[in-house]
């Protein structure tokens, strides 16, 4: 019986390291300890390992350059990840070519489009609702992809998502404890993954803190606060913008009056009078991580799996008061 | 005698039309209107314009990609730069390649490189200091280059960048007409084109003004909170932001006890207790007169003279109040 041939990962996981770690120890990168590069040799010899050859003939056109296509630039949770992503890639003495979509499916269609033909190494991408298209004809070119921020369920890509559950819990357990009562939430547009998986993660650390289901209020920001809400969460970077807009237009005393959590950590969020607590995804970590995948899927087109980060919360002055209740 | 060979800038004044209408009106592009492109047509007939050859030949091999290099991605007024070049290349039909250079000469000229290889039609850049010689190379590789927002003396190179005075000089006068008497000036970094010329913006508008020198004052925001100031003027987006902080920081009444003024405009800006007034740019503005230029360039390597567009004072909460004098 022939058994599978030893892949990238079984190396990585016999010498203990990164899939990352191990596509870079073989190629000899200096930035990867002698110590480590010679365990990861070892390894690799000792199971018989040899890249995939389609990974290698990928590899003798390498360009170095890497594809970013983002939905937006002045979005600046997307601004930030094309930071992080840029930075990890100069660690990796890489370049990265970004190209912002505006939200457009078309333009997401030729971005990619424009990208793949200038013969980067791989694309980091944050697909759009309906953009599988796209993705297949990348595919049908053997250019490594992978996907971040949002899942495109069927285009079989690895993907680097945040998992919302555990930093909408502790949202949701920290206004419990300071006495918040009616909790509103602003859900994101239901065609798009992660806000259906965000609002199912703020129903279900509802339920695990006991609040009653007359105590959940969702809408907007005007209709949650003509409802009487004492607290709103919001389920994205530009729901958070929109809604601190709303409330320094109704003069509402955010932080004493209302308790506020945004979702994604800015600027815009941390300089107030009252900085304001966020649900973190981590954003640097996200891009970072989806860089160092989409380095092992260059190196060895069956490495890498999805994966997914964990989200926090961050307590700010916003959301960090009691509540007397009478 | 013979008299010089017409631009396409002549043919332009002619139709009474822009370069860049000019130079697509030539090229045929259906976004210009009929009419107009028979006037262009007339007008370089007559003016026996000829392209110039060297523009000729590259247009030859044109990719209908533009790169763009930008010291900063989570810097908000350069992030919404390259959104305004992204949209101003898209209703022309081209598509952006961004590039961040996080603020290094080094990363500069290798970015430079990097879009030079990928056959970009041209790039857009904010240049470093110092950095002549990555520049020189594009001009060598014929290569149409503009500059933006920072000028790069003796590089030769079309620029546009904005005039700080008339900002300046409507912030300083708004200042004055509102009792504030002792206004403290937060300036950028000494080696940089566009600080040095604030300053002269801001110590000018004070003159203009009649505002005592002794009653001007400069240092960082800690620094004048101590002199008791009653208003700060910043002078770019990193200072206005690392002041706002400040100001937060040590429970300054912002549009109360202090008259507050940031330089370029953006969300956190706006999205304040009390909305900050700023010295405006104009980015959107800056960015597609920057992509215009170098479409126009790009059709005729003699045709562009470098652009300066103006600044304006947006006038918010923060310092828009009178201090009663006694």
């Amino acid at each position: 019986m022939n058994p599978s041939p030893s892949t990238l990962k079984d190396v990585a996981a016999a010498a203990g390291v990164s899939i990352s770690t191990a596509s870079r120890a073989l190629a000899g990168n200096p930035v990867i300890a002698e110590r480590t590069r010679e365990r990861v040799r070892r390894c690799a010899e000792e199971l018989s390992y040899r890249p995939n050859p389609q990974a290698r003939a990928l590899r003798s056109a390498r360009t170095n350059i890497i594809g970013v296509a983002l939905p937006s630039l002045i979005n600046p949770f997307f601004a930030r990840m094309a930071h992080a992503i840029q930075q990890e890639a100069a660690d990796n003495h890489l370049c990265t070519i970004i190209s912002s979509t505006a939200e457009d499916t078309k333009q997401l269609h030729y971005s990619l489009d424009v990208l793949a033909n200038q013969r980067v190494d791989g694309i980091l991408a944050v697909p759009h609702q309906g953009s599988e298209d796209s993705f297949e004809k990348l595919a049908k070119a053997r250019i490594p992809v992978v996907l971040v921020d949002r899942e495109l369920p069927g285009a079989g890509l690895p993907t680097v998502a945040s998992d919302p559950l555990p930093g909408m819990d502790a949202a949701v357990a920290h206004l419990v404890t300071n006495g918040h009562r009616h909790i509103g939430y602003l859900p994101g547009p239901a065609n798009a993954s992660t806000a259906r998986g965000r609002l199912a993660a703020f129903e279900e650390a509802c339920g695990r803190h006991g609040v009653d289901k007359r105590e959940i209020h969702r809408g907007d920001a005007m209709e949650l606060l003509e409802r009487g809400v004492e607290a709103i969460i919001a389920g994205d970077t530009t729901l958070s913008l929109n809604a601190l807009e709303t409330l320094h237009t109704h003069k509402v005393a955010i932080g004493q009056d209302l308790a506020f959590i945004g979702f994604d950590d800015n600027l815009t969020m941390r300089l107030q009078a009252y900085p304001v607590s966020v649900i973190d995804q981590g954003v640097d970590n996200l891009g970072r991580t989806a860089l160092n995948l989409l380095i092992a899927l260059i190196a060895d087109a069956d490495a890498p799996e999805s994966i997914t980060t964990p989200t926090s919360l961050i307590i700010r002055p916003s959301s960090d008061f009691r509540r007397p209740h009478t």
